[in-house]
């Protein structure tokens, strides 16, 4: 599926300020970037870092008073929805060190505490199928509520409230998988099918294919994106690793816009 | 200084278990392992993959019953004592992408919540003298209690309560370094003059020498071990990343004996 | 019923140190004290002042060094079992003084936070019954394991990870209750069929009668005790207001001792 | 002091719903109403019961649709502003029954968690003197900032994030006097001073006088109210106690207006 991803960020600098910005779609697995261009207001000092798992990259700005960054990019997303039933996950032993991290306990996804409600709800599937069983359980007993959370918002909190958006979706989806002891990380990105359009986020997990290979599987329990459908910007441990600016100084975001379509 | 590391664990799995190790000083920046002998009961799998940030590696350990492991290791730590007074942090936009990650909050270091105390707190300071200022602080009103923390006590617990272990100590100051924009990380190691000996853990934080060159350096609020005497095993973004012993299944810890002793 | 109660607590206070004990069944609606005495080692101070809603006193002692205190009761049990979903929950507005505190959010019942699940999970239950589901759904998720909250554990830790003690049962069902308008207070006691015997605790909502006559009844999410074989000690919001024992200055615990008989 | 009150609220149910409100200066220790009137939309449910500790009054509504509610009061406060360092503390064997609930952690007022930092940052102090020392340490390094804390915001979230309004610093100072064996409670109403204006919270804490007699005693950590200028609504363990509007059913806020004047 062919994206046109358009966004526009607009902020404002109390001071000279450091940025960190991550908006571009990756070059990467499953996705491959045809176009892009950004373009920003003149700054001190621009410079881009390679971001986590070397996917995407992460840029720096160095600024002061009022600031845009236009993003234009045309993405195809080569990958195909698969039926994560067929998928099967690796037992823990025989997992690679670039997954291993992805069990660990992170900021918004306190994963070991979920293990004795993940164990009892849902013991009945396995593998792929389970991560289906626990999104469609999100899906289920969430309600998606814009404005609900904030910076301090954990998935323990959306899982008291039931609810939340993309964000809290994605941290329940990864402490489930990780207290089954599938490897689970964060996803930032453009949807093509999100609605209101904004940044989107979904869980990628790690499961193996029929023949033993291991791999990364998007999954959201939103239902408003699908492998297919989603470009990626950045990976991490959660929402934490992926914002889509960062200011360490004073700086105020005064306009976001996000537009996707397709072709 | 020469380090002559010897650790001991035993532990009981209730039916297959898989159990993750991380325990082995590892070959890296400052240390050189010159010798190094890990034995355990057999497992029916035993596979070691890379760890955080290159930094030695994992081990997994398909098991059932009683299982034991013994490792033994000489490991030079080559590290001197640097005085962190002479060092400065870089300002954001010119860290590289190694260290940025570390400036993220994390499960047990939700960093930004500390920016207002650490504002007012070490406004005199800059850099290094900064770091030296936050673990003098974290010393000077922290009381070293052996058992008060548990796998859910997170650096703002530590901090209301005044009190903890190595490891929140190591929290705590992450969490102040990250919250004044310097990159930090957490290290588990082996202490020669940590007293009782057991695990240790310090920070470490990312800053540059004169020539402006950018490196970890190890700083520990305890005061029990410096970069000259500490033998670092793992690295990651907090306690969560470096566990001694993680095990999917039902095992316990039956003993942990470690003897470190320097010549 | 008949309850022969009988207590032992034996503490050690570092130096002069003041205790707070709420250990005796309370003279209150639906039991009766047919006998009661207390025995403790002589204290420099020793008050009776009244507690929570005027059930019962809490004890204030000045002691220093070896303490013990002997509780002997027998108690006679007046209330029967009511069939709480013959019962209806009042609507707010007509809620009386006494029972409105006991629908706010306390120490380790933030019953707010519960609302969105307990209208998604309760919405086909009124009144009585609906409380009855409340403790069927905590009876049928939640695991009893000892030992796994400390004084730190509030329902929003035990819903997350689905176990407790009677406290914590107690406590999710309080949430449940308030959040759906229903007052509900937390009574410590004793509880004849309690196993293994120690000091239990239950929760106890404000429902209507056929005439519209408000009370307080008694429910156990845990099943091991019901209104006719517990006797009350003393009521509060939560734990926080009924611990059996409290300390202002260094004191231990060492020995703790709860028979009770029926006859 | 005579304070010349008025209070508009306006709020739209959708659908029946309960109301509670908490609005009125209470006729109670120190301050008298001189006249009073307060004017609601018809409802079809007004009720009155007695508020916490027998001060003032909750008022129950049942209504729909668009309400107002209009209240005008002259209150002549009687109080003094009483230099708390000339009072002391009763050491807790000899609080009263009205006092003790007043120790105990509460929803927002975790206290015994602070006791390591009371201990230690108020060690040179003493009853009265503490609580002033408290008051000032609180003013001295917390910043006022309007809209920083919600209705989950507890007094370690302020503690970490250092700031808040005045539910916070009033919530702090509780943690703190309960921490150090001296009851406090929260108290809602109307300052003179106070900037913007607004509904207005302080601490109350239960000092002796030199007979040895004890008494509530207004302390604002604020600095924005004193015992002369303060007319109390309510009292309570928190702010969870004291919410001037909470709805049972579905109702939005539409204005809140307050003007206290001095004569």
């Amino acid at each position: 599926m062919h994206l046109f991803i358009s966004a526009r960020l607009a902020w404002h600098c109390e001071g000279p300020t450091d940025i960190l910005l991550q908006i571009e779609a990756a070059a990467s697995a499953g996705q491959q970037v045809i176009s892009s261009a950004l373009e920003s207001t003149p700054a001190g000092h621009f410079a881009r870092v390679p971001a986590q798992d070397g996917i995407g990259e992460r840029i720096w700005l160095h600024q002061e008073g009022a600031c845009t960054v236009t993003y234009k990019a045309e993405v195809e997303v080569l990958r195909q929805v698969t039926l994560l039933d067929t998928l099967a996950a690796l037992p823990p032993h025989r997992l690679p060190g670039e997954a291993v991290p992805y069990l660990m306990d992170s900021r918004y996804c306190p994963a070991s505490r979920f293990s004795p409600f993940v164990d009892a709800a849902f013991a009945a599937f396995e593998g792929g199928a389970k991560v289906c069983a626990m999104a469609a359980w999100i899906g289920a007993h969430y309600r998606y509520v814009p404005g609900v959370s904030d910076a301090s918002t954990t998935a323990i909190d959306s899982f008291v409230e039931r609810r939340g958006v993309c964000r809290d979706y994605a941290h329940t989806l990864i402490c489930f998988a990780r207290a089954a002891a599938i490897p689970a990380r964060f996803a930032s990105g453009y949807g093509a099918k999100v609605k209101p359009q904004d940044f989107h986020a979904v869980a990628e997990v790690w499961l193996a294919d029929a023949d033993g290979v291991g791999d990364w599987h998007v999954v959201d329990a939103t239902g408003m994106a699908d492998a297919a459908s989603f470009a990626r910007i950045a990976v991490g441990r959660d929402a934490a690793d992926t914002s889509f600016l960062t200011s360490y100084g004073n700086a105020h975001l005064r306009h976001l816009g996000i537009e996707v379509r397709t072709a």
